[in-house]
């Protein structure tokens, strides 16, 4: 691969696709970035390209190109890379085409609507040398890299059992998404699956090694009842309301259960349309110790007093993890409590080094097929279903994670 | 049913089998109770019954008869019931003989290795219209009361996902079974499955409505690798030991899904082979609030500051159970913080009333047959299976709980 082009002068020269919510929101950590010059943007919504005209000129930054749709920005040739922002049934045509065009990629959280989507973005990446990033931003929080490098250090033992999810009153959103152009209220309409997988299931596959030395194996997933949008919705918007009439397919709860091929469980949660405080429900466990993310407790055989919770709050500050360490004495930006940054950083270090990114294609695959498969266990009752091994069987090999700061 | 000859002037006369640690437990309580008379205990071992007559001794009570067998203490005219604390394994029969004996049955938990056997449970009680209790303590807690009473009064709106589960380090008791003369081993050696549901599922299953108005439909399960008790035994009894050489068919968390006719999803895990504090991991979450035991963690929809939680704790006090503010009064007795000895009290009082007992011979059907399912889909490979109707149809009919201070 050749990104020279979109690289001068020490300047990584990115395009930023989809100017909703979070585009908007990852511009502005892009355009805050000395080393990185935003010189395209597209969105098919002309009052969200005149979002990031101005966001650009409020950080005194060169007004970005603006297009209506991606395809005329991946024709430029002065761009190294993307960000796709788009809607979650977007991002993998719009991937495979950036990869086509040559375009490094980093991909916004969403999961797949197809198994078939997902081999698309392997055969993709690997016929065209263009690395996939997929920026699960979570991988990067500060709890998710403290537990990774408990995990690396030993402190977990031999890894048993895992738990994370997506737990998130999203009612205004989801119920308001038409008229706020929000694509989410389609999918809650349509599909029944956890639509969300990757924040809580991203940082738990570093932990487990997946696809270097371990994989996904089989996955069963039920739904609960559907009540909260459209309850939320009659209150709130009225009964007239489309969200109030129109019951989502998606279950208020979606469980699913995974195994890996080294033998331990996952636990994923989505639950979005209930009244409930945030929590990603984070859960590792292993044959000397357990964290919970709820209530912040942590327990470490030989450590804690027997059979007793201690605070994760000192766990969490003696095992640091470096990047982190760093971060904090740089001082943390905004977005999420400081991840979103330091995922961007990972994507733009990658593209600038033309290296693979730590979080890359058969990640992406194997995380976002969660999805679908979930969908597919629903309808067949619970039933386990199977992942494909979208390594080509590489996963067999242990694998190291690199020494970069932002390796994980 | 004429349980007469068992009582007179006012005292229930009953029988005790298995004197193992909780069943020496439960006689202790027993021999507390003025209207009660012990007036038989058996078990196969001697010193066992030794103790059972110490501690009758000791209560200043009347020294029972002693039986290696429950055959020769059922053929006695003089007993009204018998509680049942002997292995998982022989719960049913020696239920099923009790029943036929004409003796209310108050049955220790457990799970059912045969969807036979709970049939046989009810068609024995239906057959000889004697009632069977299970005696599950939990359910007499005073979190789940109070969870309960909440529940009931609308505090949750309506359910729509619960958790719940054995969260309860038992390397030590496992490990050292044999030696012990302890069941729990012979279970961890051979099954794979969650061999103890129901502390977590009883409570739910009350909230739920199950079996009257609604019931379980269909369950999944997964099992992560067995790690914990070999790991264990090594260290602590040695290399050679049994437990350290033979590798537990248990795996160390069992996660299963259930689903409910009324569209709610139910997930529960047994997690007793790894360093852990205890916890039956409560959730109780439907469209106005949600609970978490870990943290304990409430949040109530227009209550609570929208997306935060509170402590359970004053919920606990506001919404505490009739029968739990007279016992706080009267004075809270020992036995797993006191649930133990009201759980005793509902038995003794359904046979001295001869009326059906709070947690009928359905509720222990449905409620044991989750270990035997969750076996079979541990052993299909995370796929879903069925659950049986025990109740005949009559699950269909919704039926409020009685109004006395035991019902629930």
């Amino acid at each position: 691969m050749d990104g020279s082009s979109g690289m001068s002068q020490g300047k990584i020269r990115l395009g930023v696709i989809g100017l909703g919510h979070r585009g908007l929101s990852l511009l502005g950590l892009l355009l805050g970035m000395e080393d990185v010059e935003i010189v395209a943007v597209a969105d098919p919504h002309e009052d969200y390209r005149a979002r990031a005209t101005q966001a650009a000129q409020n950080a005194g930054r060169q007004s970005p190109s603006t297009y209506s749709g991606h395809k005329e920005l991946l024709g430029r040739e002065d761009i190294a890379g993307v960000i796709i922002a788009t809607s979650w049934t977007s991002h993998t045509e719009i991937a495979i085409a950036a990869m086509k065009a040559g375009k490094y990629v980093g991909s916004e959280v969403g999961g797949a609507s197809s198994i078939e989507e997902c081999w698309q973005l392997i055969r993709t990446s690997e016929e065209t040398g263009i690395p996939c990033m997929l920026l699960e931003n979570c991988c990067y929080g500060r709890e998710e890299m403290a537990l990774l490098n408990m995990v690396r250090q030993g402190v977990f033992g031999e890894l048993i059992h895992c738990q994370g999810g997506y737990q998130h009153d999203l009612r205004d959103e989801v119920a308001a998404g038409i008229e706020n152009r929000h694509y989410r209220i389609h999918n809650y309409l349509k599909r029944n699956g956890d639509v969300y997988p990757t924040h809580g299931l991203g940082p738990l596959a570093k932990c487990l090694n997946i696809n270097r030395g371990n994989r996904f194996v089989s996955l069963a997933s039920m739904a609960s009842k559907s009540r909260g949008i459209s309850l939320w919705a009659a209150e709130h918007l009225g009964p007239d309301h489309l969200a109030a009439r129109t019951p989502m397919a998606l279950g208020d709860v979606v469980t699913t259960m995974i195994t890996c091929a080294g033998g331990e469980t996952i636990v994923l949660t989505h639950d979005t349309s209930l009244p409930r405080p945030y929590s990603r429900g984070g859960r590792v466990q292993g044959t000397r110790a357990i964290w919970m993310e709820d209530g912040a407790l942590m327990h470490v055989e030989g450590e804690s007093p027997p059979h007793k919770w201690e605070s994760f709050e000192p766990y969490m500050e003696r095992y640091e993890h470096p990047l982190w360490k760093r971060y904090k004495e740089e001082g943390v930006r905004e977005g999420h409590g400081g991840m979103d940054y330091l995922c961007l950083r990972a994507f733009v270090e990658s593209v600038a080094g033309q290296t693979e990114p730590p979080i890359d294609v058969y990640d992406m695959a194997a995380w976002m097929a969660v999805t679908v498969l979930s969908e597919q266990s629903v309808q067949l009752g619970g039933s386990a279903v199977s992942f494909p091994d979208f390594t080509g069987g590489k996963w067999i090999y242990d694998r190291q994670p690199g020494t970069g700061l932002y390796d994980l």
